[in-house]
């Protein structure tokens, strides 16, 4: 079945959680209005559902072959490419200066969204695309922007990040790939990268790889790296196609799924080097190549939301018609979804789907603010992304996981065999928690960097248990024990915090319950953020008392608080019992079966 | 990599988990003792290590091939199988009467978990012909028997369970293939069936089916189901291959995973019907089919404990051997075993393993006590066979899925490539949940049926309870919090439960939160498991103070409950939270996006 936008629910996701049309009330933009808003999320879900939708499943069963250096995607994705192009939907929040809408991020996010729901493996190509913009609008000179940003803004090139090799993973600072200057600021670039998404198609007539590589002097490790760009065809003079670089995909990975995503194996300078420049200064690679990283985690954590998005619109159409076993009472077989525990199984989709979408646009929220927010406060603004950045890539990526594994199990048998697409969906998700930076790094940078950053994090806390307390407050019995949930959670969720801000908690312990702490902070943030639109929902409700939307939005965040964030109790626990046991006998080098 | 039973682990937890040596001392089993059962553990796991082991990864690829009927395994596979025929694997716990090797059912089940844990689809074939020959031995009269259950029982022809239609998956009451009498006891069958496991395959000359069928003047409903036998060859008289029945095999569905475990379509009676012989008495075959499900969802449950210790192992391998980062303090790269979050990851899997492994040879024992035991305790072991088989299945199948998972994200982006092999435990584990009864029906029959059932539930708490209470008073201090940890999930299983028996609870309420309870009971019988072998680890620990193994076994059992038995609070919470919210707003019809 296609996909069908939620347009409604990420509408007042945007407003409700993210705080769109209160920062557009008070002059966050410009140009963008409700009116504005409104028309990009239905024009983008008409296009993500009637053109992008139809690729999935051929995409799945085709992808992307290699043959001769060559790389084609399947049959009508090329057409697809260039009409979504030419609506201008790579550009969203991209600058005006250089041919982009200049909208909000946090539409562009909701918009990712989805493209990613309806073919995951299509929309890879504009995230690389679009965080490579990114990187040279902030460090790039005025000639290499001249020359490539008009072509990458508009999405008739593509882009890449060249990070891995493969002794390089994790470990950027382990890697390789040579820069040599050859005279007016040109290099020549040789090595092999791995895990290149979109490293080599037939989308586009240019690619442009962004590539990590070490200048003959550079210092060891992570300080030594410098960031180049290499593109596959030299721009001539009037940015047009020129002659071939020497840069070759030279191996397509066979994954478990994203099939339609080539995954290159890139060789650089076979053939005397190839030619590259400089982006930013000498040995400052990383910091460059970060900018691209953000927008990519934002983007991995709206993977997350948009794989389960998709996967309950699949198993909530399947449980709608398939017949099977009775309801209590009744003699006839029935739809699948009048049995209980169908219900919950659909109900506990749509509350983790909700719930990282809300933490997914207040992520792309914080971003957007401290580029584009009140300058008094964005540097508090920048320090919440750096809080909501991690949990969104992280949490995000594993509820995509976990939904599409439940969207498979309402399927019965039926889900495991390929034909239903179900089966595609928990594949293709498997990819999230791993890529741009695993989910155990993302853990770490929480507790190691983010969260020792002064008061953000206690910011946030406050914040979130004012949604408890008002939920609490509320008169609308359809809350039920949100707010008391809530609650609870933010005080397991600052008992847990606690233990990492103790002077006696060494690093290692730290390292060690990094993840369910993680995992706290999320499902603390979701039921917090979701509460705050069950709030919304609620004072809407006094003058629409039977609009059933927003009955519906108060309901997933009850369940949510009612029966998720009651994990906290148990997630605390893991964080301060968790690092002991890892030290004592001989689990320490794991030797015993 | 092989695969390597962990022999010790596994002889460990048969003994001082589910009592194996105790019972054999107190004469459950006169042909077994002590030398026996290590000599079987021994000799199997050297089998599933060399023999099986190597099979996996080339079905994967090559898969099982349907061609004008007949369906093909790949190459070797039918050696394999031969041999493990011939040593007498198929027929450990089967009685010697029909030339079985009447060793305890743990026994059979910890060597199911070898051969599954080398290759999951080979294994498939035995846990359906075993089952087979349960069903005919407790149903069949002594002429069926005669005739087959020597073939089945050594394994030289293979057997199946046929109860899904297309219309009826777990609603066996809406099957329609028919049986019509045609005098001298026999029956001509015709009708569909779909995900026939090895419906057919090459690897044994005869395929014996047990059908679900109705009789012409059957009532409507499971009370109108009847067992059948019906060959793919008629035998002759003297037990030989005779002439072939009319039964085709008309498809193999594309699965996720599992693909050299050929999933059938058959078809019964398109020229003229298939001779079948009725098995148990008329009407009563979903009686005598469930003979067959119990030890089918018993070793369901083993799977979920085989892929857990295969996906394990992979992992701990590769752990040890990747390099990539650097640990706290260190310069050069380490193993990534070194650093805390993997450990915790590689930690979690050993633990979520253990404790599956000891829920599951559990159930074995108190199913093998049901049978065997004296015969004034095995009602009472009936019973506590009936809580603990739904439990292992969908407890233990979880586990699959989730400890292939994380065994998956321990190879970072290498697991998502299909060369290493996790991304296949990934997804051959994931059919485990849905197959024999999805979880969700696994805990409707334990809240519906075994958990109201008399005082067996209380008694087993009490049991868990003792555990934990020894354990708080245990001297060792590396039990940590363990006691502490049992006892309060038993708490707040105790509480739980109590609202299932509340006759205010609904039954619709009950069915809403089956999945909830199940999980909490799970993660309690396996923390109390655990307890109680750590308690023997930590008694035999005083005469043995550095002995590795022991020092491993109570780390584990700490583990788990500091980390994992603690998501009983939360657990708790969601069953008793988790029914109203299903019936608020316009949740009712889910109509609202």
């Amino acid at each position: 079945m296609n996909y069908v936008a939620p347009v409604r629910a990420m509408a007042f996701a945007l407003d409700a959680v993210a705080d769109l049309s209160e920062n557009i009330r008070t002059g966050m933009h410009e140009r963008a209005d409700a009116d504005t808003i409104q028309s990009v999320l239905d024009e983008a879900g008409t296009f993500a559902g009637e053109i992008l939708s139809p690729l999935n499943r051929q995409g799945d069963l085709v992808g992307a072959c290699l043959k001769d250096g060559h790389v084609t995607l399947p049959a009508g994705w090329r057409q697809a490419y260039t009409a979504w192009r030419d609506a201008g939907w790579n550009a969203i929040d991209l600058p005006e200066q250089w041919g982009g809408m200049g909208l909000p991020t946090r539409l562009a996010a909701a918009c990712m969204e989805m493209w990613t729901s309806a073919c995951m493996s299509f929309a890879l190509g504009p995230v690389l695309t679009q965080g490579a913009s990114e990187a040279l609008l902030f460090h790039a000179d005025e000639a290499i922007k001249a020359l490539y940003l008009p072509k990458l803004v508009s999405g008739e090139w593509s882009a890449t990040m060249n990070l891995t090799e493969p002794q390089a993973g994790s470990d950027l600072g382990a890697l390789r790939t040579k820069a040599v200057p050859v005279g007016d600021g040109t290099y020549r670039i040789t090595g092999q990268k791995i895990f290149i998404t979109y490293g080599e198609h037939d989308l586009t007539d240019n690619i442009v790889h962004l590539v990590l590589a070490r200048l003959p002097d550079a210092p060891a490790g992570t300080k030594g790296i410098s960031l180049f760009l290499v593109p596959k065809f030299l721009p001539d003079a009037e940015g047009g196609i020129g002659r071939r670089n020497d840069v070759t995909c030279t191996r397509l990975e066979e994954k478990l799924g994203i099939h339609a995503s080539p995954t290159c194996a890139m060789s650089f300078g076979e053939n005397g080097g190839a030619l590259g420049w400089l982006v930013g200064k000498e040995n400052e690679g990383l910091a460059c190549m970060f900018t691209m990283m953000n927008r990519a985690r934002l983007y991995t954590g709206i993977q997350g939301v948009a794989v389960a998005e998709r996967a309950y619109q699949q198993a909530l159409a399947f449980a709608k018609l398939r017949r099977q076993g009775r309801a209590p009472g009744a003699s006839q077989a029935c739809p699948i979804i009048e049995h209980p525990d169908v219900r919950r199984n659909l109900m506990t989709m749509k509350a983790l789907t909700a719930a990282s979408r809300a933490i997914a646009y207040a992520a792309a929220a914080a971003i957007e603010q401290a580029e584009h927010g009140s300058v008094a406060l964005r540097e508090e603004a920048a320090a919440r992304a750096g809080l909501l950045t991690p949990l969104t890539k992280a949490f995000c990526s594993e509820v995509g996981v976990e939904v599409a594994s439940i969207g498979l199990q309402v399927h019965g048998g039926m889900g495991y065999v390929e034909e239903t697409g179900a089966a595609q969906l928990y594949r293709d998700a498997r990819i999230t928690p791993i890529y741009e930076g695993t989910n155990g790094i993302q853990a770490i940078d929480l507790v190691t960097r983010k969260l020792p950053r002064g008061q953000t994090a206690a910011t946030l806390f406050d914040e979130y248990e004012g949604y408890g307390r008002a939920a609490e407050k509320h008169a609308d019995p359809l809350l039920g024990r949100t707010g008391a949930a809530v609650c609870e959670a933010v005080t397991d969720l600052r008992r847990a915090s606690a233990y990492f801000l103790q002077a006696e908690t060494s690093m290692e312990d730290r390292l060690a319950v990094a993840t369910p702490y993680l995992r706290l902070f999320a499902v603390t943030a979701g039921a917090a953020y979701l509460a705050k639109g069950a709030l919304t929902a609620a004072e809407r409700l006094k003058q629409d008392r039977h609009n059933s939307f927003l009955q519906d939005e108060i309901a997933t965040a009850r369940f949510f608080a009612e029966t998720m964030a009651v994990q906290s109790f148990g997630l605390a626990r893991a964080v301060m019992n968790g690092a002991g046991v890892l030290k004592t006998g001989c689990v320490s080098d794991f030797a015993c079966f």
